[in-house]
């Protein structure tokens, strides 16, 4: 892998992975890397899918677009259908265990994990599983430190629902300390 | 100006400037165009002044990244002196009330706008600067129709402050009207 990670983030509109690209591209510059954080629309961002794009890197970045992620995670069946099929060689397709995929997609590693159903026993509120699946990435991939991670979840979360974020956090850690 | 549009919006952290790139970017696939939105951390993002991108196009968009918008907003004195300077030739610079340019500027075409002041004053939350910001482009640039806008206004803000963003939205056009 080069100094170069892109991540995609998918899931349906109102599941905040927006939000998620923004906090996990934040906590790389406060981790003193260079992050960009995007969301490309076209024709195919009607209906219920979205999708959000981060490049995090070492150096400056070339080419400020996602092409072949390295990781894509998604939370929902369509979301995994329209944005889950673009990986990089190698790249690691990280999806909600309900999901279920299609043959052509047998060729990437791909990791089934309990993200909504987390967020939902674990925290007491689906609308954190965008937290926790930052924690998961964050975890898993070792790109940003915790520390910088948690910074960034408690600079974007509303005032009030600290607590809830953090719990979301360390359980998206604990999870993927689970299936590593 | 081409089919293709560069807007950049700069404030504060805490200003809602992503989110207000996030629904004129949503307005834009409303209206049937192809938008990117995206924000870029490096070095020089330490400190309080952030910024978010958009680019709004008819055709496809060959490289999503902002180099010389033709069109910057920004809310704060240090987001504008550090976002506010590389505009197009021809670009327009829109500031917030009380910023004071330093001569440098001077080449731009600047508008001052109160902001801020409308936000807080005709809605009565600070907080909506950024939906009035909004609605300010929207009506000035004419880029997305009013009623994507309001659609992607609803589509994005926390349940129980539809009615305050419309009125920010609305404030926002006002303003717009009367300085054109």
């Amino acid at each position: 892998m080069s100094n170069q990670t892109q991540i995609r983030l998918a899931g349906s509109g109102g599941q905040g992975m927006i939000m998620a690209g923004v906090i996990l591209a934040e906590a790389a510059i406060l981790d003193d890397k260079i992050a960009i954080q995007s969301q490309s629309y076209g024709p195919e961002a009607r209906g219920g899918a979205s999708k959000a794009e981060v490049i995090i890197s070492n150096e400056e970045i070339d080419f400020p677009k996602v092409i072949e992620p390295d990781l894509v995670l998604s939370l929902t069946q369509e979301a995994t259908m329209k944005y889950g099929n673009s990986l990089k060689e190698g790249g690691l397709l990280i999806i909600d265990e309900d999901i279920l995929l299609p043959e052509g997609f047998e060729s990437s590693r791909v990791i089934k994990v309990p993200i909504l159903r987390t967020a939902k026993e674990n925290v007491g509120r689906a609308i954190v599983a965008n937290i926790v699946a930052v924690g998961f990435i964050a975890e898993f991939t070792q790109l940003v430190s915790r520390e910088s991670v948690e910074k960034a979840v408690l600079g974007r979360v509303p005032k009030g629902t600290e607590p809830m974020n953090k719990k979301a956090l360390s359980e998206g850690y604990a999870l993927a300390q689970s299936v590593k």
